[in-house]
């Protein structure tokens, strides 16, 4: 097991090592991210990877939640709404482009959860969500809340599924919720006894879907009430 | 560091320990939830705190997942509508309230979102919100995707402040994206600029009230649409 000498490099013989830059930092922590998960994406691990030492990398970011918020922001780089269609179903396919991104990323998903991003991306697409909505008509304080709600809600979608648990434990777990219903006392449980299956119907998409379009009928009726009371005063 | 043999003590002489019940064990989960945090819910330290060995407690209980699933609906057990008031008020004071428990437990929140609770007082809880529904016209498929979209919404929030970071830690991260909404480019973010702090207005309290009205009015709409196709088939 033991390797045999390699012949001594000079210094000068050996190939330059890149020159770090963000991109390359946030690149060498993505690799790490889809390989080893987001709790091996450290400071010290890349520094490793890119062969440096991990002092260098604090010219570009501040520390391992800094790099973390610039994983997400650089996630989010190609997250746009597309140029041609009805405000609604830009805004829609501009939010389920964000959550393909962190249904992808579950992990990256529940630290957006649970911190404030607020990187360059992060600021574009909330600019461009707000944008979008006062296309339909949708503008103070109803807008500033409705894009927190929009935003919130894939993000929700995608920690559920967040959990580091194998697809046959979620498939138990699906069958288990199934078969609970299957036999729920409608004496007890009148409500979901009389739903049965529906309770367990449609797929992801369709569901995220339908909340999306739920979500924005609302906030077109809180903007209208809004406005209402405007002209009322 | 050898300690002194104890007297040796006939068993009988010794207070008998309290029995073991599921409640007793959920109630010493309750107390180490509360000082230590839920990772150190485990079966050998409730054992532990209850004098007994990790064997005695899977009669109760089968593994670490499920007491924290037992956990989750033993705190649901007050969580009731309350008996007076229009279907939508009682369906909104009873998401708030449970909102409330997930907000006082934020581990247990995490644990709501990503596995799918299944205990008896869960039960009842969707029960109660599908019958609310149903008092206020929406039933089927519609009844079944909104009672799941109710219960994500506050379950979301929870989750949004359950990083175990310090209050002040909490309050810079606001103060840096109130400082980058107040200085953000208006060529580059032009909406954001527009709305300024309108942004960051009203507290948690209103946003969730807000969100529960904005959900509930697109889930009518969503009903009405659905009634209309029915009518039209």
């Amino acid at each position: 097991m033991t390797p045999e000498k390699p012949a001594p490099i000079s210094r000068r013989e050996r190939p330059a090592k890149p020159a770090l830059t963000r991109q390359g930092i946030i690149d060498a922590a993505l690799a790490i991210l889809r390989d080893e998960g987001l709790g091996k994406v450290t400071m010290r691990r890349i520094a490793a990877a890119l062969d440096t030492g991990p002092a260098s990398l604090y010219v570009y970011v501040r520390n391992t939640g800094d790099l973390h918020a610039q994983i997400l922001d650089s996630l989010l780089g190609p997250v746009k709404a597309p140029e041609a269609g009805t405000w609604r179903d830009r805004l829609k396919a501009l939010l389920v482009s964000y959550g393909e991104v962190l249904f992808r990323h579950p992990e990256i998903a529940r630290m957006a959860m649970s911190t404030q991003p607020s990187g360059p991306n992060y600021l574009a697409l909330a600019d461009a969500i707000l944008g979008l909505l006062d296309e339909g008509g949708v503008s103070g304080r109803e807008a500033a809340w409705a894009m927190d709600l929009l935003l919130l809600h894939p993000t929700a979608v995608a920690v559920e599924h967040s959990s580091p648990k194998s697809a046959t434990q979620e498939s138990d777990e699906f069958s288990a919720l199934a078969a609970k219903i299957a036999t729920a006392d409608p004496a007890r449980y009148p409500h979901i006894a009389r739903l049965g299956d529906t309770l367990v119907s449609g797929d992801g998409p369709s569901r995220a879907d339908w909340a999306l379009d739920v979500i924005l009928d609302g906030v077109l009726a809180a903007a209208s009430r809004a406005s209402a009371e405007q002209r009322g005063w």
